[in-house]
């Protein structure tokens, strides 16, 4: 397929060794990732070819970063330099009963005082054969909105698919502001991603009866808000929804639904042991626009993506590193984790 | 509430990283703990004002140690410098079926070899509303029975609240020895703490039909040996036990029952991933001293102190480093571990 | 029991920290190891005396592969000094649904060029009582089949007992090439040890109804691959076969069975969640080793080999450090994993 | 000696492990910094009584920071919590001939923010004997002059010392902006400390001939200085300049002088294999404080703050952990490093 | 510039961390390098295209050190995957007077079994503008001569600069295998760097009154090396010698040579507090590269290579990751190691 | 040459990783040593046979420590189990003028506590040619001198040869009672060994104008002592005097004399860049006992020593690891730390 271009936020990943709790920690892991940037590492471990465009600043430690993301074979060629700061986060492992914390420090970064001017989309989409953004990257400063618009506007006009994963972030904007700005954006869109929270919270859309906390949505409320946002973006091509069933922090059961042409497939649950679930939606992202870029059925792409973000939830840090070969060997498998030699 | 002080051992911790047996680590974790100690740190993690007592040598080791407990907010200005040594142990995380290992270095320390005249109690719990100890201060050194009576003395004069964890510990004296001094200072204790074999080997106190290696003592057997123990000790306002379910050593069911005014509460019962369990009885005993410090009722206060200890298995190290809010939105909650962003 | 020697590969083993994948490592764990070298250690662990037998080349990686051998006390005084270069694998462990991967680096190397003439089975074997090999050893090279051949032959003469571990490598043989081999040396072999796949893949032995794959032979399915195993090679004393049920790379089922005086002993099942479980099966073969060579009967016998490799499971690296006192707690008790303090 | 406030910047410090580059790690050490908390630190260490004032985000990073503060015995019961983050800067540790590199994240911080309104000098400085902020306080934010202010005016009320350090960043302000407010604040300064190019940039004081680059000042014209730097604020009991010979990365020269009451005094100066030189200066202001503080004489006094900062070179981290004791003991020997034992 | 291509080994680097013998280790740092990949690497670093053309097999472990290529900006797209093994060597780094150690394991290497049919030369030098190999390349295997002599002439038929590194290894060939091997290649080449013994070993140039092991050449000796090799190989443009004095394992003097046209230009000498010297020549090479590839007069084409190199010695790993602002700084500046903020 | 024996303390050695101070430590490394442990260590690692006695608890820890001595060579075959704790010393890494700093904990171990029925010296001593002890053993317990004394009095009985290292620890007993022990036992030794202090504090012995504390003992000053020494004990067929001068706790001086038959022989002055020198003079000893062991004349006996306890400053821990082919290259060559490929 053609390549892949993913617009968002590139942030530096800060966290303890194993299972300390950030006052227990003297040294931090350090990763550099972000929700397109994680989507491109998978895709092009996946061997698509890939380009990730953001806004850092000229300093040592963006530059790792970006040599982070040229080590995975995602093209930085086009990243704008300018602004004052990397974002950062900072990420405590949970386990068994206590959850994983997050603290963001993704304030005033190069990408959030990015302007208009800073991206030819033109030039940026050249080659392109699909773009994907998350809703974080709108949520990221005054321009955003309109930058993604253009962005996507660029696309349709050059025949570049538009993926979006819904990702609403309540600390970066609130519900009315995403549900504003995201429904501009969605029209623009082929296929759009979500969680069980993401279409009730930015798109107020909601099955009867449902308990989203729990997670307890039933297979027909999760039938039902793809129906309803098909309905409202007629321009959607498919709507993928996953199936989180949090079982602890160390236990999930994981899941997933392609709703296309009036059709809802749901794939295979997996049980996971979970390693490190950051960056879990992301790899579904990469997984379904890999399924549906190479022509798979509707079934076998959500098989696809569920079983590539199945087998991230084993790997430390927020990138999927799975291949092609191990996502088919386990969606056509067993999962039984045998000894590969 | 009020200050609480715990009073007895201060031990180096070592242990291989991950699940690395002794013969094969080249290097050790190196922290600083024991059990009233954890006590205090878990108590003032919640925001409570602690102060630890204990004696420790004049060294650079006892120094790192009694820095790391001021670090999590324990007072240490009353602790006695003397004697030669600070005692250590040596832990062997297990998994599976592999116990972990537990290998003491206790004796000859400073807290050994404490004096009466060391430890001034009047002055010590001149601000206290709380004193905590467990039965392996008595069982320490020659003198430290009488020390630990006279801090008991103290504290009643004074209207100071006593709890007090058996901890039965056979290595460092027979049931008899336990027996005979644990009598004496029960009669002054206001909040017992003990686990399923306690009972038994210090007070020879059991439930019919009880099998307690097997840990299959029955809701029926807790209340009755709860029971027997308050009708020996009237003075006793509460009895707690905890009630572990050992399924390997990486996984455990945790639950407790809270015994007072006649009737028993039994806490909801968590099904526990182990990070490590060292200490996960301390947390329980600070958890619950949190509870009725504060006036929880007996059902939330033994809710309150399960959801502590079962967060504490979560974390390395033997301490509790939970806040009040972490412990409420557990036992208020579905316990489903999902990230806090 | 007499000294035990083992004859085969030794490696370096390089693994990434914890659950990284290759391409995320700077750094890698280095162990040295080989399935005999194993069985050695583990053997030696429960206070066997045991030799390795190996050649090496002559500098200092392979000298701190032998001293890591005589550190858990296997004598490597016979080890033959030549050749160009050690063996290497990678091993990149896996979690929940993603499998553990294993890249071998094993030609060329010492052993692999070695010649009859390096060793010389008399000396080797004088105060032998059990010479194990697997079948590992004689695919490493041109000359190997014949070195083997000499071994046993020797040992035969000397009545020295002899186990073998099929174990077969479809990387390093093809299953004719390993039947024909293998269909001699076990003319001279008292215990044979195998897993699920290794009697169909090197004998050609299969029961009716089976799917080697899924694991999902019966019972009566294992007992009828002994049955025919002995028919075929009525020299054998008994032929064990461990039952692994992968449910994932986290979490197997582990049990084994005894064919002997024909008649099947199967041992109790464990659930364990795993550390590494690399090693496994050496692990099982010291234990039956162990237990046959201390006269325990069948049944016990077969609980002893699958208690200990169950306790493999739960240790890093290869090695099997449970000691004898260790595997009976098991075996005999609960599993319950508590704390031994 | 009576409790020493600081007032400033607090800061988590990330560096790779060892020598490597930012782009080579994977991990970082962390540790929470700032110039004047690292005097109070090394105070602290000597046995005084410091508070550090500052004002920091309400998250668990920063009270991380908190608590290592804690551990060290600083007092930070009147830290500000408001704001949106903590600032951060990353450290590459240079050697021989290439320079260590600093790389800042210090805008838009909770202390930048800081309003007049969040801090009651009154009540800050109720206990206090001293005083002490650097050049890098008021340069922080828009109110920070009027703070810095502020707080001096308070402690010449209520009697309290001052001291500051120059620190001119010129990543922060420029020389004029920093020429005019340090101006106003030298007005209420007792002890002035400062390195080689402060005076020229901020204050505009250079000594005739003077090649501030290649740290070639002669010892007239460091006493030329700061005799004119005494001339223009007659208020300053004591200027002090520290005198750095930078042979390479890995081996400085180091020695200082004091000027009081007219007259020069120059310590012994010192060969230092740098461990970690961040952090230098804040260790000589530290030496300094104590020394005045306890009443040595004008040579003692600055040979105390040379030994003491001397010692910090030696040492990981900003921190310097040095006791009166050591530091004594250099000043008074013959700093041969042989083993305490 | 054009595009540089290097053309070699590719091998993992194993070395204990620190100063820790192999026999000490439980772990070992992992780099991928190799001398010529090493020279892409730095010319990288300084902003010059560059692609690195390789044999390697088809495994992780290959893919992983692409990746680390990859992330430093080498192009690998080239790499030609085949053969079984990646070369791999030991590094055990010395200190003080103990030498460091490097245990080599690169036989049987996918490079070493290449055949010439493996690159296409045209294809590989398409757009470069330089090609630079080493000694190491031809002395791998069979066909490597040919390959390097066809790589050789095609880049003079396409008017690609070529430059040689002689690098004798002793281990790979004997100095008459290597003087026969490198006299054919030399004819091809541009540029030529050699250390101190390799004239001698390889070309059998010696000055007169030379003790080569002493590192005691005379500045005379040097120049008279060169003119002897100009003369043989008339085609050469310039001659570099690298001029390393060992004061010991952690110290060395560092200083080169360029001879061109006729004229010996001496660099200015360092004196060098080492991290990591391998790698060293290599980093000298691509200083060397860069600086005649961007027109630096002769003086300034050796003081940078010096320089760049110079800097090398303060970095972990083979690489060189030193910018040419940085090597431009240490140049022209004082070397005196100030942190850079 | 025959086997040594080696007797006394063994220990647990942590250290902080690097230069950090206990404080700042969270994990520490783990090694297990002793003056005599040491001593066979080196002996062991240059080939010749070595057993160390001592006496331990019965516990993992322990054993730990035997398997890493047997891993480099030792025997521990005699090692006696008993007592109740293993001995442990925690030692903070000294840099520049930061003296290293070691704490002991070493009183009531099981080698403290031994009696002279548990060691069999007729046994002990059976194969032995060499016995060494050093000051510490006789200082740590009650009956340590008795035991030492009739392991002395077996040794000449027998004909095995003795060396003593005086090793004078103030923290374990006064000058007078070392000096009346080591007085007694010095009778039966055949080879001792000083550094500067020594002499003075147990024997009394110093030369005219002699400032032992810095180090500024004369060339004669050192004869002198030895000439007095070899007086009083007239047994003594060599006296060896290391002379370390201490620039700093990262650079040393380091030199020795040997004195025997009336002659003294200095060896060539190091000048060593220290990695870790504790166990520096134990491996000066084994360097010594090597080369009077294998004949080589008195010269080169103390170049040896010298050489071998130089090399042992650049390795970490207290272990040299120096082979003799090192040793030699050392004290043969220039020690200009050349990589060995």
């Amino acid at each position: 397929m053609k390549k892949v271009v993913g617009f968002g936020d590139f942030l530096l990943r800060l966290n303890p060794e194993g299972y300390l709790r950030f006052s227990q920690a003297d040294r931090m892991m350090t990763y550099y990732t972000g929700a397109e940037a994680n989507v491109c590492v998978s895709l092009s471990t996946m061997g698509v070819k890939t380009e990730f465009v953001t806004r850092v600043p000229d300093n040592d430690i963006a530059r790792a970063g970006l040599m982070q993301l040229r080590k995975y074979g995602v093209d930085v060629e086009h990243v704008v330099f300018g602004g004052e700061r990397l974002g950062l986060f900072y990420v405590e492992k949970g386990a068994s009963q206590r959850p994983s914390k997050v603290i963001y420090d993704r304030k005033y970064t190069s990408i959030a005082t990015a302007k208009p001017a800073d991206f030819c989309w033109d030039v940026l989409l050249q080659d392109a054969g699909w773009l994907h953004i998350t809703g974080i990257t709108p949520a990221l400063g005054e321009h955003l909105p309109e930058i993604c618009l253009e962005a996507m506007r660029t696309a349709r006009e050059q025949g570049v698919a538009v993926s979006c994963d819904l990702n609403y972030r309540k600390k970066l904007w609130t519900s009315q502001q995403a549900g504003s700005v995201m429904g501009e954006i969605l029209k623009y869109v082929d296929v759009l991603v979500a969680n069980e929270e993401d279409c009730a919270k930015v798109l107020g859309i909601c099955a009867p009866d449902t308990d989203v906390e729990a997670g307890k949505l039933s297979r027909e409320g999760y039938i039902s808000v793809a129906r309803q946002v098909c309905q409202r973006f007629p321009n959607l091509r498919a709507v993928a929804i996953t199936l989180r069933g949090s079982i602890s922090a160390s236990d999930n059961d994981w899941a997933a639904m392609l709703y296309t042409q009036g059709e809802a497939h749901f794939s295979r649950q997996y049980h996971v042991h979970i390693v490190d679930r950051v960056g879990g939606g992301d790899s579904f992202a990469a997984g379904l626009i890999y399924a549906m870029g190479h022509g798979f059925d509707a079934q076998r792409s959500i098989e696809f993506a569920a079983a590539a973000s199945c087998l991230k939830h084993s790997m430390e840090q927020d990138y999927n590193l799975a291949t092609v070969e191990e996502v088919l060997t386990l969606m056509d498998g067993d999962g039984s984790g045998r000894v590969q030699r």
